[in-house]
């Protein structure tokens, strides 16, 4: 496996692992600063409708909603945990980023309460080369169902 | 991680995503053309029982599969979401193939419903070289569970 | 990716797989004879409480407990199912060992009964190199849910 693989898988697993540690702040550092961040249906994805459950146009933005969710919001203390798949072979895109695709699943645990199974779906990335490091330039994060869950606090 | 290993991962990769993306046609294509593909319960095959939840031993029979699907078939719309674990390092057969298992999680995704654990188990594969490719030459899908339900449309 | 971070992947794989096929065995022999093993909640994780659902600190005691799920333990016959993320890229500890993180999924099959996800989490290890080989020195089992049934027999 080459050193691309390596690094988005890397990126992936950092990824998974601040939401699954609630170290919320480390998640938009994982973005290039003019990122796309969105969450939409695999009905509204495979019509190509443009409308999003979530659309962050912005590192910015991805730093504002984790300080609503420190904030502002409130909801029932839960956390996420992550498992998602080995990405497919990132393809050249002709922007010079590298896209991708990888299966997740996403379980929700309440606190005292059950593990549920929260959402499944793919997501859809392009990555940016910057220096050294990988960034997340764009996620599509596209869910199967079209039945979402309104507590959507936490990132997906 | 050698090539074979690389290889091998990446067709299980494109084998999830044209499941979940609705692509079966591509689905035969990924197996040998005397290909093995049969779906037994662990129950079974710890038992060495030769009977199977689904049979196929040619990729013929996959690609007339995947046309009752389309058109002959009537079943509450719904779709997979595969998410697999790393495939153990693959094992030289006497016959010049390669071996390897691989964990699985299969979720059911209902139209407007919930998702659900459809299934759990293990693949045990041959996959056979073919010029630069390889390909799936035996697909043993071994769930975990001897409760299958009965609308079972899509592949495993 | 190098050989250290194959060698950690394939010794998960076999601990999935010892376990998923009921060869418990194998499972001590993934560890260190001087090893810690140890099921904690993510809630006494974070606050560093010492107390574990399960703690063996030694290989003797996991082959202990081996005995027991074999000769003493009366308990529905079950079976777990293992899904793990890829780990992350280990590092050095000042000990001379190797740590790494790896999320995890546990699925538990019921005798003809239903799938239900029975745990999920985050392995926390330290590996040694003996030899060619590696082993486990630590394995940290810390489950997202403070909510754990107390059916806990199989190895997490």
């Amino acid at each position: 496996m080459n050193d691309l693989f390596q690094m988005i898988s890397q990126l992936q697993t950092e990824y998974c692992r601040c939401i699954a540690d609630g170290e919320f702040e480390r998640w938009p550092e994982l973005f290039v600063a003019d990122c796309l961040y969105r969450v939409t249906t695999a009905e509204n994805f495979r019509q190509g409708f443009e409308i999003s459950l979530i659309l962050a146009t912005s590192r910015g933005m991805l730093i504002d909603r984790v300080s609503a969710l420190r904030q502002a919001n409130i909801y029932e203390r839960h956390s996420y945990r992550h498992i998602i798949g080995l990405p497919s072979i990132p393809a050249a895109t002709d922007d010079g980023h590298h896209s991708c695709q990888t299966s997740f699943l996403i379980l929700r645990i309440m606190q005292a309460g059950p593990t549920e199974i929260f959402a499944s779906g793919c997501y859809h990335d392009r990555y940016r080369v910057v220096g050294d490091a990988i960034l997340l330039a764009e996620r599509v994060v596209v869910c199967d169902s079209s039945r979402i869950d309104t507590l959507l606090a936490l990132p997906l």
